[in-house]
């Protein structure tokens, strides 16, 4: 189930300069017992990105309504929501007034087993950087090159995620996720001000963390700080919380931080989707 | 007339990765007299490019035909390609067998004044910057955000190209050219090893320069450098050569270098359109 504009169909014109240049947007959104999960933190980050992006945010009340309609009826499931700046323009150049496309289609939920969770997961460095641009960091644009590159460095079923590194040796994020690790009883994650993608599921993170009287530091770091973490987990809007337990040939706890963050976000959810 | 894999339609799949992550490569081609100009030229970048994001390059031959099958009765237009990595996978990752998109259209060529050729333009400096990625760097991909805002940075009529810095304060390049200065009786400009698209018309001019005996250093320079060339210019495949005769609120003379210059493009492009 695809809406392109509002409209029933697969298809966008190849002039849509989301085809052309990946001018635009997007979100990617668990659907859970027929509901959008965390819809209006999705669409608080859309805002901004079109802000950032300067191309129009689609009313609020439209994509509400258009997300939950395809919510509906729907278990389980993945909701995305692409947004790009239009039609025309000459070359680079954007046409005197804009019409952005909105599409918003239906994925199956991903079969991830249920030991990701539980036992944690194996991960890799991947040797793709993330170019450093501040116009673009934080945002979810559909710029995403590095990512499919870094994601295609490697086939074995066994590895999970990848992290990747900035240009400057940082350890930034996952090619999917974002990154955290714990030491010193703190819990550690990167400033995405330079480049990356500021998730959702990080986000609540943060805030829940704070509220528990868990110190967050948001430093750059680089892989031997990683290294001599006493846990590490990556997180995403789709798969929650994985614990980090192998990477590369390091083996990790899914600790007690990890634990009691993992019964938090449960707590968080269980009580979102009850309201 | 727009051929998507061979067939006449203006429409793409919205899970084709050119539109879900600019995912793709794309070149764009003067035509001329019922000939795309350099395809010879653009097909090889374009293969380069397929090589370097690992999409399989569509047959030269089939190439070849549907871009002359366009180009046909047309006395001046511009032709682009978009070569994608298809459909599917999950996510990031990309679908154990590759099936690519091919978008082959044709547009009105942009009508430029004959002045700029003749008595220059005037260029401004962009503050969006250009993030570093060797991965990325050279080729011409469909991961253009960073033009799209540099290009949207201003809307004077006035003023025809934005030059780009990098991260590192490097000149690189403008939002739609590469850009040479000339100094010491030498042509300079950027290496395009960490980001920035390497244009054919660049590499002609390379190659027209070394074959006449003046030399080129390629190599980072900074804006102050720049402002103390002798001569400006930018080109690419579609404007050819534009003397820059104003930059902010410096003034430049379109000399002798690149008088000499574009008598040798005008040379080898009759010579071309010739064969």
């Amino acid at each position: 189930m695809v809406l392109v504009n509002g409209e029933p169909r697969q298809f966008v014109s190849i002039f849509d300069r989301g085809f052309q240049y990946g001018d635009g947007l997007f979100e990617t959104i668990e659907i859970s017992g027929g509901h959008p999960v965390y819809l209006d933190r999705h669409l608080k980050r859309l805002k901004l990105g079109c802000e950032r992006l300067k191309i129009p945010c689609p009313d609020r009340h439209l994509l509400v309504h258009e997300a939950q309609s395809l919510a509906e009826n729907q278990a389980q499931a993945v909701l995305k929501v692409i947004i790009t700046r239009g039609l025309g323009g000459r070359g680079y150049r954007q046409p005197d007034v804009l019409q952005p496309t909105r599409v918003i289609s239906l994925h199956p939920f991903p079969e991830y087993p249920e030991v990701f969770k539980r036992q944690g997961i194996r991960a890799r460095f991947c040797s793709t950087r993330l170019g450093l641009n501040p116009a673009l960091a934080g945002i979810k644009h559909l710029n995403r090159l590095e990512q499919v590159l870094a994601r295609a460095e490697w086939s074995e079923a066994a590895i999970q995620e990848g992290l990747m590194l900035d240009s400057n040796d940082h350890v930034i994020e996952g090619t999917m996720t974002n990154l955290f690790y714990i030491a010193d009883g703190q819990l550690h994650t990167a400033p995405l001000t330079q480049t990356g993608v500021a998730g959702i599921m990080r986000e609540i993170i943060i805030e829940l963390a704070k509220l528990n009287r868990l110190e967050v530091a948001v430093h750059f770091f680089k892989t031997p700080d990683l290294l001599a973490a006493e846990e590490i987990f990556v997180c995403n809007s789709i798969i929650g919380l994985w614990p980090v337990t192998e990477l590369e040939t390091r083996i990790f706890v899914k600790g007690t931080v990890t634990r009691r963050i993992m019964s938090w976000l449960a707590c968080y959810k269980q009580q979102w989707l009850g309201q």
